[in-house]
């Protein structure tokens, strides 16, 4: 590491610790085939909290849970009147999840925290470290610190089918009271989320540290394709609505649209079911998904406005009826150009190879993106696999993206301040 | 009906008893929606052959079970050296099946019988009527008779999931005389099945009755698609390996070798499985079927060696493996050209539009053809539908067809003497 660094000498993270941290946090939902379980609200996500609350009281610090099931440890700055300095990310995890997904992600913030209590180095803004309750189902950790959390319990989808009132309780949480979650404008000045990347950009361009341009968004849309179901024996080719024939020209036309349109977006059917799904009948409808994500509006538009003209297309060509319904709609959240700027500086001072890159899976920081200036560090994830027990970022590679975060967050406590251009 | 027919004035169908006969089985498991459901081995196929059985009963004939089931009418004829003419179809239906699917086949031979024995006319040639076991399942009833039928149990899927030895048992068949039900060559002289077309070409002709040339033959395959399943956020376009994109191409090269191949062969993927098949993750796996039908063994060839080309070019550009499995293969049934002309000549004497055209679906007479002279009659299908409440065909063209098959046999009897050409 880099000695030539904004960071003191002596303010830097340590790697054994951190390691010990990830090793201690990855016991808690260990499965027999290596992967973890600690679904959002289970035991497992509670006993990783616990063990995070105990390092943090022994680092001196204590945490608070709010309304909304977040777990907050915050440390006081020189200058009372500045807002939080936020980093942090979460604990709970996928059925078959990977050890750095989430935790990386707090760990280091935890580390982060451990390095200024051990040097007493003492902030001008206050740091906030927060681990976001449920990320991987519901977000209501996140979105009820932003004030978007849905007021219908009967919105959220939890893993365990218990309600978002029950579930809440678990983590010492408080339905009737989220909205006292929702934090104020002037209360953060900017969030910070380190994360593995859970794509292969950085390993195949061989770059230690992502810069994070944005969150993408995303349109996710249902086509129902009814044609008519018949006799694969006895309807003649020319007599047919297949619609598999027409089903099968929409994936290819998606697939077309996001490969053949400039820059980076993806498109995808992931979903598809075919009726009756008889090997003797001829397909009578096919229902699909279809996935559109850019960090750009405009590349979404362009590409909806697209896959519209294609299933016209379709349907004036193969007989069958295509209807789109919309399903739900992620708008993009660019990254803060100060914090990005802020972030590549310190991986350049630090000597790290880095790149930006849009972040195309979700974060918390694309709902703290909404409301507060947001940018978020990426470290290779091996072989771009996540979510699952593949899961690999490496010691040095973890250890460098806590160091770029810990530069970071000291740049900005200098530079940032209200009233003044940073 | 024209009067310048080969057949006697007096020796006609008479409409309203068909009509009646018709009818009456139609209840015999009728369900709220209007379906039938008169599923091989059920109560209610043993109830539709007692009925059966009771008309041939007052026709003053008799029957007889074999041991595969089928139930055998015979009337004989004045040289009882001759093999006999055998006509018939089957009374079961698929869950939610037609009143014309089978059932017209068998009432029409029923009322060839009956016209015979009231006008008291002797043939040459002993006159059989079939009701062949189960032809929507296992077939064990055409394929006892013909000697195909499998030794092995475990072979017979049956509806009901019983036993095929406890399924004969209850139509009065033989499990442990299952090969006595064979029919020697010399027993037989010809097979004439009357059936509803199942499909929408005599209507889209205009014509009433179909020469049937032959029963396609069939090959199935189940191929396997193995791409890499993948997050469909983080995973840019160009290095996935997109299981149901290559499906889709392979769905899309299936319909296309069919409908650019002179002659009318089929081909149709009806089935197709996706996994994990989530709308946010790239198909990692996906299996389909393919059903290639046609009335010609070269044809069947030229198709199988397009589809794998297709296979290896789809394999070679997408990154993705593909299996092809064979699943099973049915020899095409050429119709006899003896019968097929006599059928056509007999409808031209009756005065009915006709027109030769395959059959696309599996039938009774598939099995029968392979070891003797065989020919089939078909009637229109409303709208193509079968297999469904919505199966329709009118007493007019149920009566037609009924003309032509007893003219045909009619004709057949004068005809054919072994030892003389027809």
């Amino acid at each position: 590491m880099s000695l030539a660094s904004p960071v003191a000498p002596r303010l830097q993270p340590n790697g054994l610790r951190l390691l010990a941290a990830l090793e201690a946090m990855a016991e808690v939902g260990a499965q027999p085939d290596g992967s973890i379980c600690r679904r959002g609200f289970s035991p497992e996500d509670r006993q990783g909290r616990e063990l995070l609350g105990s390092w943090l009281l022994q680092a001196g610090l204590t945490a608070r849970v709010d309304s909304a099931g977040n777990l907050i440890a915050r440390r006081e700055g020189s200058e009372p009147h500045l807002p939080a300095l936020v980093t942090g990310s979460h604990l709970d995890t996928v059925p078959t999840g990977g050890r750095y997904d989430g935790a990386l992600g707090v760990i280091a913030g935890l580390e982060v925290l451990r390095c200024l209590q051990d040097c007493e180095h003492q902030l001008r803004h206050p740091l906030e470290l927060v681990v976001f309750a449920d990320e991987e189902s519901t977000m209501v950790g996140c979105k009820g610190m932003t004030g978007a959390a849905s007021a219908d319990p009967d919105a959220y989808t939890t893993s365990n089918g218990e309600s978002i009132e029950r579930n809440l309780a678990h983590l010492g949480g408080d339905w009737a009271h989220l909205a006292e979650a929702r934090r104020s404008d002037g209360e953060i000045a900017a969030f910070l989320e380190l994360h593995v990347e859970q794509g292969g950009v950085l390993e195949q361009r061989q770059h230690t540290i992502g810069v994070v341009e944005g969150v993408v968004g995303q349109r996710r849309f249902t086509i129902r394709v009814q044609g008519q179901a018949n006799h694969a024996g006895t309807t003649p080719m020319h007599d047919r609505q297949d619609a598999l024939v027409a089903a099968s020209q929409v994936v290819l036309a998606v697939q077309q649209l996001a490969a053949g349109h400039p820059g980076q977006p993806v498109a995808t059917v992931g979903r598809l079911d075919v009726w009756p799904n008889a090997a003797n009948v001829v397909p009578g409808e096919v229902v699909l998904s279809v996935d559109l994500r850019d960090l750009s509006s405009a590349v979404l538009n362009a590409l909806e406005r697209g896959l519209r003209q294609q299933l016209q297309r379709i349907e004036a060509s193969s007989g069958c009826r295509l209807v789109i319904e919309p399903q739900f709609e992620v708008q993009p959240t660019p990254a803060d150009p100060t914090v990005m700027a802020t972030i590549a500086r310190c991986a350049a001072d630090l000597g790290y190879s880095a790149s930006p890159l849009p972040s195309r899976a979700s974060h918390d920081a694309q709902e703290m993106g909404r409301r507060w200036p947001m940018g978020m560090i990426f470290v290779p994830s091996h072989r771009g696999l996540s979510h699952s027990a593949a899961e690999f970022t490496s010691l040095e590679q973890c250890l460098a993206g806590t160091s770029v975060l810990l530069a970071s967050l000291l740049q900005l406590d200098r530079a940032l301040d209200p009233g003044r251009d940073p």
